[in-house]
């Protein structure tokens, strides 16, 4: 909506009018953003950040600079503007990015997230609707289908030619995938998967495209053949005609108005009887021949399933890496507004923003975070590269997501709310980062569902760990306590209170990684005596644990990061590019150390004085990089025109 | 918006077309809201919630009753319709319950509370848009203003037939009202009052009823008599005619759209030498006199500025009441689905969420605080009325708002994330609550700001009070000291770990006291000592000491709410309700220490042990308040028409 504006200038006094206090249509004359001298070279830490990626992140951003953000508040509007850019970006071969080579593709996963992450700078509603299209749909089809399927819909899927959508999310089953209620049967007369919905709640929901724009979908429902029940498996099914009407037995509903994502058709599809060849059938992980038999490559069904689920990895991780972004261009916008706002103190030169000590507080320590989320990312991509479908990978996307798109929403929060008043005008943005992301701590994998998986995971691991192990090798195990004993009573550890020592990494993950071993094993024991004595089912021992887990998945998502970021650190040659970094990773740990406080003293790992003197530590940290720190969002290298929150350019 | 529906119904099988799986016209077909049997009469329990004004509420709710929530999208409809309602309030004699008896109204500022709070239920831009009417325009008028403005003008706005606006912020200075730049000089010839704005930044911002409603408008501006200063004032300013043309020499800007509130219409104004009447000045603490001459019943240019801003607390109170309404549906509309929704576990009878640990622990706590919150602003209400514009209610005003205000941010956060997909639908309120109460920890004093408004006064009492104190009283004021020796030293309480002796009002409230003093004597220590170095100005030692203060803001908040919780408790005679309502306090109390844990066990007040039996009592009361959960939701009293969210009712 542009501004209304209502004006009534005198026709007495031409010569006032002109007085540029009243030359409203001007923008808003903030003063200069205050940038002083930065300790490093901003263009080469945005180098470091983009890492291998800078190319096809110009590339978007070429791409998005011809695209003008949407202004309306009609609906239909905004669904057709942003199904209009997802097509231009697919035509400039976005989605070629993931495909497979013999398909022309490039096969790229990081360069796809890479280009993903990217449009979350522009529009979410953009990104989610190319993360449905690309990455749900054409993804869904990569790795759970096989060469025919492949062959048919690929390329049509990643030039945006065949819109689909992701048929997972039933209306009552949404993080409990293994309960969806919609059936495939095979039927041997017709060679046929017939589809249906038994029930209202087995309807799928929230589904990105089934409002308007999906024409085929991969619908995941319960294979049965021959009455028997085979689990979780995908098929495609066409749910809209070439005209857009829904397909024979197929009911289509909007989920009306969300609380943002109002750019993306999500509906809910139910099925009646819908009949589709066998062949449509994503057959990766278990096929059924005409004949009706059934086999699998996986013979647990256990097993079949989290292979399936396992697909959902790259997700996690793109929605990880937009996030981010999001958190990114937040933080942007409320540093600069602070290096620009003065407000208070002499009349003459009142202080600015970013002088408070209140405002560095509750600015820098996300800023960190986000540099943090940043290198944990980069480093999960290419694990993912080189040992994907793995456990450990699925571990860390999850850790990582839950983090990242927690972080996202805290800090959208805390810049808004820095930014007053300012904060609050839709112009300057934050209005929409923060409706449009909102869902991310929910989609690809609820966060407190999530928490649960990666400690779960986490135990499991252990097991098999322990299981391997010769005895002995067991006791080396359980070093660990032996560290923990270290710090309590090792007086270089217990007395030193110097900024010196907590600023060591190796001290900071000595802290942090105790902090997980000792929540896993605790946990491990605690499971084991609940399901020793009989007590408890495994599921009812996982619950009556819950608040245990999460507690446990939140220490190990800590120790992943820091790790990650304190070895990203370890290939920066520029010292001083290292020396920020290095300040960004010890805020990172140390804010961590200091949030979690209470569970350090409670375990004896810190003393009271030494757990003051890392808050002084953090606040030390907040104000040395207060001079870089309007540099440090610059590096982001989100262009002006990109960025476009009046207050912040 | 309605739902589009896209249906396909075969026409061969019309038997199946009734199937009411796709019935997709239906409202979502949830099961029933499990309630259980709770240990109290919820009736019972809501008399007491209602107190005094139990008439006024349903009168309230009789209104709303008739209103149908604004479904669109178009924002000028929404202004169209938010005015419609405040004319329709208006007509049913809301105005009327705080304005002067001398004109027919009732004088009953806790009444116009009450009634103003219940708004919150329905929609936020009414309340708002009630709040700058009536508490704001209406407002600065009787409490600004002399008889001939009440004469003048009190009626018609009550009534709404004036419509007007307050205009105290500008776009260069939000918080800081003293350094506004709007000028008001007197001109002997004319005798009027000459409104002008220097600059583009002294133009008015966020200014409710700007852009499109009012005519007149409570301008603050620095008044220049015989070219000397005499600070901020008020005074009446037409902005715009009858047609709702511009008033001559009035620049009026549409603030555009908004993260939520956009049935209300913010705008900028700027003033270009427009003269009002000398009398349109409103002079309750400051007038001129035709011949130009200043007085004033307060001397000190500081304390009239004080006075004046004074009028504001009732404005934060009512702040404080409305943001407490918000918490209140959102946690109805949470906890009501937790009690419906299932997810993993038996097939057959999946978990209710309501049964998971980590449900009950995302949402209890804030269900404490939101009874903690209402018992708090209860009694503030009451002292606000023996003690009026008393240095003690502006402190407890501005501790509460901040503390109601960002309870309801984090309680809509956690219940939206808590609804999972179904939070994210508009239908469900969420988007609504949260877009459009977001502003709450910004306007009437941001919350940065009243932290260290908080921290000034109880260091200025404590200078006063020490001050007035003879040398042995002096002693006698650091008794607390002694308390916290106790807490460290007395094995009655180092020891004791049981729940029963955690559950005592008596230690909870020495522990939260002993937070508040030792950071009083802190904060006061450290700025005498930066004082009396004259290392620092006064306003820079503030400054420096930022983040100490707001400490103490939180500590002493969190002991006011506790106290005034605690003795509400004691008035309630039904020992069913009293048990009730004892577990809440415990469970805010508790949660309070838990969260602040990391101080207590710093400051050697709890030992390890006990900071983890103190987690432990939290676990337990958030489990032992399960089975009463929704009740004590249902306790709120909010109709389900009211409610609306499809899937709480």
């Amino acid at each position: 909506m542009s501004n209304h504006i209502v004006e009534s200038t005198p026709a007495t006094d031409s010569a006032e009018i002109t007085n540029p206090a009243f030359d409203v249509a001007r923008r808003w004359q903030l003063p200069p953003i205050e940038r002083g001298k930065s300790s490093f070279d901003c263009a080469q830490l945005r180098k470091v950040l983009d890492g291998d990626q800078r190319e096809v992140r110009e590339k978007v951003m070429e791409i998005i600079a011809q695209f003008e953000r949407f202004q309306g508040t009609n609906i239909e509007d905004y669904r057709a503007k942003v199904l209009q850019w997802t097509e231009q970006a697919a035509a400039k071969g976005i989605g070629r990015t993931f495909m497979l080579r013999s398909l022309g593709g490039e096969e790229d996963l990081p360069k796809f997230i890479a280009a993903f992450e990217t449009f979350a700078y522009f529009d979410i509603n953009l990104l989610v609707k190319l993360g449905v299209q690309f990455g749900l749909f054409a993804g869904s089809i990569q790795r759970l289908g096989t060469a025919p399927h492949h062959q048919k819909y690929l390329v049509n899927a990643v030039e945006a030619k065949l819109l689909g959508c992701f048929a997972m999310t039933e209306i009552g089953h949404g993080s409990n995938v293994q309960g969806i209620q919609t059936e495939a049967v095979y039927e041997p007369e017709s060679d046929c998967f017939v589809i249906n919905s038994p029930t209202y709640d087995s309807g799928k929901n929230y589904i990105g495209g089934a409002a308007r724009d999906a024409r085929l979908a991969t619908v995941f429902a319960q294979l049965k053949v021959a009455d028997k029940q085979y689990g979780v498996h995908a098929f495609l099914v066409p749910i809209r005609d070439e005209k857009g009407n829904a397909c024979f037995g197929v009911t289509l509903q909007d989920n009306g108005l969300k609380m943002g994502l109002n750019g993306v058709d999500n509906g809910r599809i139910w099925f009646r009887s819908v009949r589709i060849p066998r062949t449509e059938m994503l057959d990766r992980f278990g096929r059924v021949s005409p004949g009706g038999e059934y086999n699998s490559p996986i013979s647990s069904q256990n097993a079949r399933f989290f292979a399936m689920i396992g697909t959902l990895v790259s997700g996690r991780i793109s929605v990880a890496a937009a996030a981010n972004c999001v958190a990114k261009s937040a933080l942007t916008i409320a540093v600069r507004y602070a290096a620009r706002r003065r407000q208070f103190g002499s009349p003459n030169r009142e202080v600015l923003l970013l002088d408070y000590p209140a405002h560095q507080r509750r600015l820098i320590p996300f800023l960190a975070n986000v540099y943090a989320s940043h290198f944990a990312i980069a480093a999960l991509v290419q694990e993912n590269e080189n040992d994907p479908n793995s456990k450990a990978v699925e571990t860390s996307a999850a850790a990582i997501k839950i983090f990242s798109t927690q972080n996202c929403t805290f800090t959208i929060q805390e810049c808004r709310e820095a930014c007053g008043g300012e904060g609050y005008i839709a112009a300057n943005r934050f209005s929409a980062l923060r409706a449009d992301s909102e869902i991310f701590t929910t989609f690809e994998g609820d966060n407190t569902v999530l928490l649960q998986l990666v400690a779960k995971n986490l135990l499991s691991a252990l097991k098999d760990k322990l299981q391997d192990m010769p005895p002995a090798g067991r006791a080396q195990f359980f070093l660990q306590q032996k560290l923990a004993e270290m710090l309590r009573k090792h007086p270089a550890y217990t007395f030193n209170l110097t900024y010196d020592h907590l600023v060591q990494t190796r001290y900071q993950l000595a802290l942090i990684r105790i902090r997980e071993t000792a929540n896993l094993s605790r946990c491990a024991r605690k499971l084991r005596s609940l399901l020793k004595s009989g007590k408890l089912e495994p599921f009812a021992a996982f619950v009556h644990l819950q608040l245990e887990l999460m507690e446990l998945a939140r220490a190990h998502t800590s120790r992943l990061i820091l790790e990650r970021f304190a070895s990203s650190l370890e290939k920066v040659g520029e010292p001083s590019l290292k020396r920020i970094l290095k300040r960004l990773c010890d805020l990172y740990a140390l804010h961590e150390i200091e949030r979690n406080r209470g569970w350090f003293l409670e375990n004896g790992l810190i003393s009271a004085i030494k757990s003051r003197a890392v808050s002084h530590a953090v606040d030390r940290l907040c104000r040395d990089l207060r001079a870089d720190v309007v540099h440090l969002v610059d590096a982001f290298g989100i262009p002006d025109g990109v960025l476009a929150a009046p207050i912040a350019v």
